[in-house]
């Protein structure tokens, strides 16, 4: 379990920090990034709160890190985010490489049921247990109760979800340009039916389409964040399905706990993220009281 | 002279517009971004100033625009930013593509004078001289009377050597890890030997050089922003020589006209770039008058 430190940066006051380990749950070595904010780094510090930011198909750790511009309102507010990878690396599974939507880089944050990918594609394991538990134990001056999500995509469904099956595991949840309703578009679809089965795909995605969730939420009053530009092709191609999750939302009476802005002309690319990632932060930073 | 929109992406509330042109001077087609802030977006917008950024070896327009996050303050200020490449592409000389810091991508603001390279290696009057006046025909709501320039590493050079050039032709000049003498660093002379000859390349270079273009300054007061990164392995090389432009400012009498911020740590990347941005871009606004 221990950490490795590969690289550490200076970003806006504090240090942005490659790191690397050994990952019980999904058997191979795993990268992530952790941006320790200035008031993280000082000797002493503590109660420092945590942005978790899943990344979308095709990234690592590295992309949001580099493009998204989130280490600015971080290093203001002092909050961390850690920058999970998308998938487990190097699992050498026939046709793990072969798709950008699917296999390495696509790990859509769940834990395949079906053969060959079961042994090693426990993404929702991974962010919500195995690399938590790593982070803390390794960074004292990070306070556990004090974990917010957010993502793009891929990592827009993965933040989503990941805050509504756990009620109470994340303070708050924002998204940009999120796989809203996986079961009904040609993404999801195909990852479900990947990393579930043929058979299974529809019922056993249901417990991670952040729609259906939504559908069944008993944990209070929301307050999610919403991103959606209206420029982003994959929204043109229903790939994202934003509606279906404010209709969830009517139906459960939640209408005004979903913000969703759609943002004229911005398409799907870390130029929307960078452009309103101070937002996120602060949506955020409010619910963790910072 | 015509220019080709290839895509308008929305960024910070304005647009970033890549573009591409045949070039006259250097005799190939020419790509570069420019970001147009919201109040240049407007009908009717005039008026609005240029930051001109040049960037550093094997870049192109894009690497800043994605990730020197310059974007953000020029939003907020009204500020243009106008992204040259560093280089011809494909003008098929050989050996162009074979050195990261000689050749394309590494066209170092000079006019070349040596064979084969003189026909299109001619950045220094592309930059100064062709691209503003394609822009500001084509853009008519920029003000060609109002611009700024700044740029890292190769760019820092550019930046500060066509200032010093030019008296008036920017209102500011600021640089990141600037090449600031580099008649007097391995980077500098390989360039300078290859664009001028083996003969010339000292009295040539001499010309573009900023540590003696600055000794013989005579434009009045100076307000020179630097940033140094302590952890820039270019830095630590002597690549970069900052203490050679101070002195020569010292020389003049214009040491508080030089300021050079040395940041710990900070290393030679787009990471030291976002993280200063705002203030460069602040620094060119108070020069601006905006």
């Amino acid at each position: 379990m221990s950490v490795e430190q590969k690289a550490s940066i200076a970003s806006f006051g504090g240090k942005l920090l490659k790191l690397s380990h050994k990952s019980e749950t999904v058997g191979t070595e795993m990268n992530f990034n952790l941006y320790l904010p200035p008031q993280a780094t000082k000797e002493g510090a503590k109660g420092i709160p945590v942005l978790v930011w899943l990344s979308g198909l095709t990234c690592t750790a590295d992309n949001c890190s580099e493009k998204g511009f989130f280490q600015h309102r971080a290093s203001e507010k002092g909050i961390a985010v850690l920058y999970p990878d998308t998938s487990p690396r190097g699992a050498k599974i026939e046709g793990e490489d072969e798709s950008y939507d699917f296999g390495s880089g696509a790990g859509f944050y769940v834990d395949a049921t079906a053969e060959p990918w079961s042994k090693n594609y426990k993404m929702y394991s991974y962010v919500t247990k195995e690399l938590p538990s790593v982070v803390f134990k390794e960074f004292k001056q990070l306070d556990s109760s004090r974990v917010s999500i957010s993502g793009h995509s891929m990592g827009g469904h993965g933040a989503l979800s990941l805050f509504l099956k756990n009620p109470g595991m994340y303070k708050s949840v924002s998204a940009f340009a999120p796989i809203a309703n996986p079961l009904n578009c040609p993404w999801g679809e195909k990852a479900f039916k990947g990393y579930f089965g043929e058979q299974d795909w529809k019922t056993k995605g249901a417990e991670h389409d952040s729609t259906e969730l939504l559908k069944k939420w008993k944990g209070g009053d929301l307050d999610i964040l919403i991103e959606i530009g209206t420029g982003d092709n994959f929204y043109k191609q229903k790939q994202l399905l934003p509606e279906n999750f404010a209709e969830a939302a009517k139906s459960i009476g939640q209408e005004k706990g979903v913000n969703i802005r759609y943002q004229p002309d911005y398409d799907h690319s870390y130029f929307t993220m960078a452009s309103f990632a101070d937002d996120h932060v602060d949506h955020a930073a409010k619910h963790l009281s910072v």
